[in-house]
Parts: C-alpha cells; structure tokens; sequence
C-alpha cells in the first residue's frame, strides 16, 4: 500500500494520505496508515470480500459533491455485504486522482469518515495514485458471516417468494434528472422529489440492517444495482429457476410513482435502470413471516413483488392485467 | 461485484468476466465468479490487507505487454505480503478499461492465471469498469499471517543488521531504457542486459518464499517499492531509529555494477529510483545467521547492507571512503 506517513522527508503522496485519511484510521487494525499492510482479525467468521469502483462521469457526474462520492463508493461495496448476510468489517480505499484539491478531498474524507464510522466499517489501508484520466475510487469491502453461511445468488427455489427492500427506480430517475432530461422537466416544479431522487441516485441506501434476516431467512439474494430485471434474471439464472413478478406490486417512491400515473416514466425504465442498492431476495414462503418480522425490527421496509417458479425461462413481468412486459433491455451494461 | 457471469443474458460485462476471468478462478471461495462476493477462509489466522494500483503511463508503459502488466499488478502486492511475513491467500481485481480487445485480455488473464497459481494466491473476484482515461489495474491481496505476528515497519532496534534482498536499482535503469534516456544509449550494444533491466522494471520477482524466514526473524521490514533511500528513511522514522548504509555493499545486479563502475549511473538513482519490489529488513544481529540460513534454504539471495544505529537522523549513505551521499531526493511520489 502507498497510505504510509513518514514523520519525516514525506512525500506529496504521504502528506496527502497524512492530511486527509489518517484521522479516520482509527481502527486499530489499520496501524495509523503508518505501515504496508492492515490487520484484519476474522473472529472466528468466514471473511466475505467484495469490491466495487466508481469512476467519474460513469457512475457519479463530474460536479457530483465530493461527500456524496465518498458515501456513493463505501456505500456500494456495503450494499454486497448486505446482500450476502455479512457483517461489514472494513475496508480498503484505491483513489486515482487528477491532482490533490483541498476543497474535494477534505470533505471527501470527512465523509467517508462518517460512513465508516456509522457502518461499522473501518479504513484499514488504500492507495493513491495520480491518473490524467477521470477520478476513480475503487474500495474493496471486507465482512464477516458465520462459517459457510454467507447467502448465494444460487439458492432460490420454486415457490419461495421474491422480496425487495425500499423503493425501486429512483436513481435512474435522478440520474435523468441531473442529466437534464425529460424527468427533470416533468418535475420542474417540484424542487423536493427532484432533490430526493437525486440523492437516490448521489447517495444509496445500503440495508446493513437487514443482513442478519437475510442470513437467518433468505434462501438466495443480492443485492439491485445494475436494475431490478437484469438482476433477477441473474438471481434466477444462478438458482436454475424462473420467476414471474406483478409488475403493479413493485414498491415506488412517492415522486416515481406520480410519474409512472402521469405516464411520465415507463416500468421498463423503473426496473431497468441501475443503482438501486437496494436487496432482492428469495424468502421460502415458511419463512416469510418470520422475515417480514425481522425486518420491522431492522426498520428496512420490504415489499414481496412476486414468486420463484419453476424452469429456466426469464422471469417475467406482468402488469395488472397480467400482460408480460416486452423488456428492450434489462440491465446496464458497461460494455 | 461486478464479476458475475449469467447463463443467460449475459451483458458485455457478464461476457467479458465469463470469458476471460471465470477459468482462471478456480478457488471454491471466488463461486466461479458467479456470486457477488467471495469467500476467505481465515484458517484461524489474521488476515493481512494491502493494496495497490497500477497506472498505465505511470507504473507501467502504455506499451508493455499485457501479461506483464498482469503479473505487475499482482505482485506489487504479493511483495508486501512477504514483506509483511504473511502467506497469500487470494486476491481481487479492479479493472479500468477504455475497451475490451481479445488481444490484450488474453494474455493479461492468462498470465494473471499463471501468476495466481505460482504463488498460491487465488483470484476471488473483481470489478470491471469502462473508463476513458488511462487503464488502471488494482489489486487488493489478503494474506494470513498467525495472530499479532505480522511484522512492522516500527520494530528496528539499534544494533540490527539492514538487510535487503536480490539486487537494488534495476527497475529504475530498466525504465530509463524504455524511455530511451541516457542508459539506452549506455547499453546500446548488450541487448541482453537491456532486456534484463527492463524485465525488472516490468516484472517484479516478489520474495514470497522469505516471508516466514522474515516472520521468525526480523525486528521490521517492508518492500522496496519507491527507492531504497526513502523506504529505509520510512522504516527508520516508524522505528524511532536511524542507520548507517554501507553503499559499495548495496547488491547490484551485473549491467548495474557495470553502469556504475563506468560512471554512466550514480549510486543516487540505484537507490532513490522506484519499483525494486525487494525486501528490506532489520535483523537483530543473534538471529542474523539463523535468517541467512532460512534466506539460503528458501533460495533467495540477502545482502547486509549496514546497521541500524540510535537517534533519528535520517538514515545516512556512506561511499567507499565513509563520506555520506548527499541525497537530492529520496523517494519517488506521485504527487
């Protein structure tokens, strides 16, 4: 790793990682930054890894805050975790950077800080690099589950039921809307849901919370980021199963759903755009209530939007009258 | 994660992963890559953290072959695992990529592939982004290491030797070689020794084998990454201590020896130019010859190169006569 701090002759990059990323290195695992390598200790638990980058101009827009970057890039990563059943551990931080900007790092740290801090999720070590290209923030999570309990995409089976976490949609329209786009002039007057579905899109929420149900209940999840059709094609495509979803069912924030009844927004669009962060899971239907329990208690709303079924066909969308959604596409793809 | 693989629908994404990295992750813990984390097995020991990117243009050529760029980006950080005494035990990969070109991809994962295996440290995962700035590959490495016995960089005592493995200054002659400066011209009739020197520079040779002699001997260590002067600097500082550096004894390769001998390179740039990628160590001097022992059974050269002494000067480097070097710089940063 290159987060060292020397007392002495300190280079630009270790002033750098001095300044910004060592007071909230306090976990004591990660030695100050002051060394080459952090200790993670596993408690006895499987270690479960994750890492997910961000880059400028794909996943956050260039004039995004650089706090809501840094939640953006931890909070991603936490998300996996969650989905998994994992307990966050910490994490490692990679920063290409165009060049040292005290008035972006310093909030940047600051709240990547915070996060860390309210995930339970410790900095233990990164690497800064200087790039010509656009600022990416690659972070690799680390968590821990009980032995051989981590939850898999694979385990969905016929007749459990599909349950998703919060509301489903959002960042894309946020996204329309930074972009300038047709959302941003239906809600031209309405300042509030244009602030809220952007800091969708900003800053996800991931469902830490929920992680021990999911382990205790769940027989397959992961979590939505690439959007809800393509993920649940993959989910099914894993377990070797096919689902069908009722379309009218699928939970929406106040401002998407008075889009979808202007016809201002399509489903397709809802279930296809990206960056959700929110869970998708297969809950055996014994285990439902137990679950939905669970979840009030974690204070994670949760909406079961249709069934596991048999087969290895898409799974497919319906409408209220039980029409299958003919979907263009079903998910975001980089290349 | 977004190394995940479908059977069906796969995205561009999902396809490349599938292609080119989903052979290559044979550990039972990476899910065939299919899964949205993976899984460590912490063998009852502290898992040890460290990562590092590799910038095209700044750590690598925008030339180099693929496969050393693989091999690169990996063992930089199979070189702080031994530094640090740890095994390794998996890895995952970030990719920053403006394109995907079979011609560039298969070789890199092959290579990678060849790499993961050779030093037992399996691939678990990754992340795969388009990005239109330079490729940028990072890689965090876990490693295990038995509980509290990772070694530091703070636990030089005066009256250690300061040892360093293999040879120092090779990378920093091979890069001038590729940016055709001064040593290209020096060398303009041994191919041989041009293509050794920029083989260094592009394929680190990680002591790996040494670690559990470093574990079981020395007092500190790191890797050589940013120049021998300003690394040995740091581990001074973080030990509160300070050294004596006999430089005619600092182990040079042949085209380096010849190079100085000839006064086409000074013992400046040997130690203050980057990516050695070797090992520098405190030993106490009782457990000296048992650590050359471990160093001769493992098949790794070691080279005492001076003597850790009191106070907190910076560290200082004395020619054949006892006068000391003075540095201009010390290390390479980035910013």
């Amino acid at each position: 790793m290159s987060f060292r701090v020397a007392s002495v002759p300190a280079s630009g990059e270790d002033s750098l990682i001095a300044r910004y990323f060592k007071p909230i290195a306090t976990d004591p695992g990660a030695f100050a930054l002051d060394d080459d390598a952090a200790v993670l200790k596993a408690q006895g638990a499987d270690i479960v890894v994750t890492t997910d980058a961000i880059v400028e101009g794909v996943h956050f827009m260039p004039d995004d805050p650089p706090d809501t970057v840094a939640r953006k890039a931890l909070r991603v990563n936490l998300s996996d975790l969650a989905a998994k059943g994992a307990a966050p551990a910490g994490f490692v931080l990679t920063l290409a950077l165009r060049a040292v900007e005290d008035a972006w790092l310093k909030p940047f740290a600051a709240a990547l800080g915070e996060d860390a801090k309210s995930y339970a999720c410790p900095l233990l070590g990164g690497d800064t690099v200087s790039t010509p290209g656009p600022l990416t923030v690659s972070v690799t999570a680390l968590g821990r589950a009980p032995a051989d309990k981590m939850i898999h995409r694979s385990g969905a089976r016929p007749g459990d039921r599909v349950v998703v976490t919060g509301s489903i949609g959002d960042a894309a329209l946020g996204l329309d809307i930074l972009k300038g786009g047709a959302i941003a002039k239906a809600l031209a007057g309405d300042a509030a849901a244009r602030q809220m579905l952007v800091g969708r899109y900003r800053v996800p929420q991931p469902r830490n919370a929920l992680a021990s149900a999911i382990r205790a209940h769940a027989s397959a999840a992961m979590d939505v980021s690439d959007g809800l059709a393509g993920d649940l094609t993959k989910l099914c495509a894993a377990s070797g199963v096919s689902a069908a979803i009722h379309t009218p069912g699928i939970p929406l924030s106040r401002p998407a759903a008075a889009l979808r009844a202007s016809g201002a927004v399509s489903m397709e669009t809802l279930i296809t755009g990206g960056d959700d962060y929110e869970i998708l899971c297969a809950i055996p239907e014994a285990s439902y209530e137990a679950f939905a329990q669970d979840a009030r208690k974690a204070g994670v709303a949760i909406t079961p939007i249709g069934a596991v079924i048999a087969g290895n066909a898409m799974p497919s969308f319906l409408d209220a009258q039980g029409r299958e959604l003919a979907l263009k596409r079903r998910s975001w793809s980089h290349f």
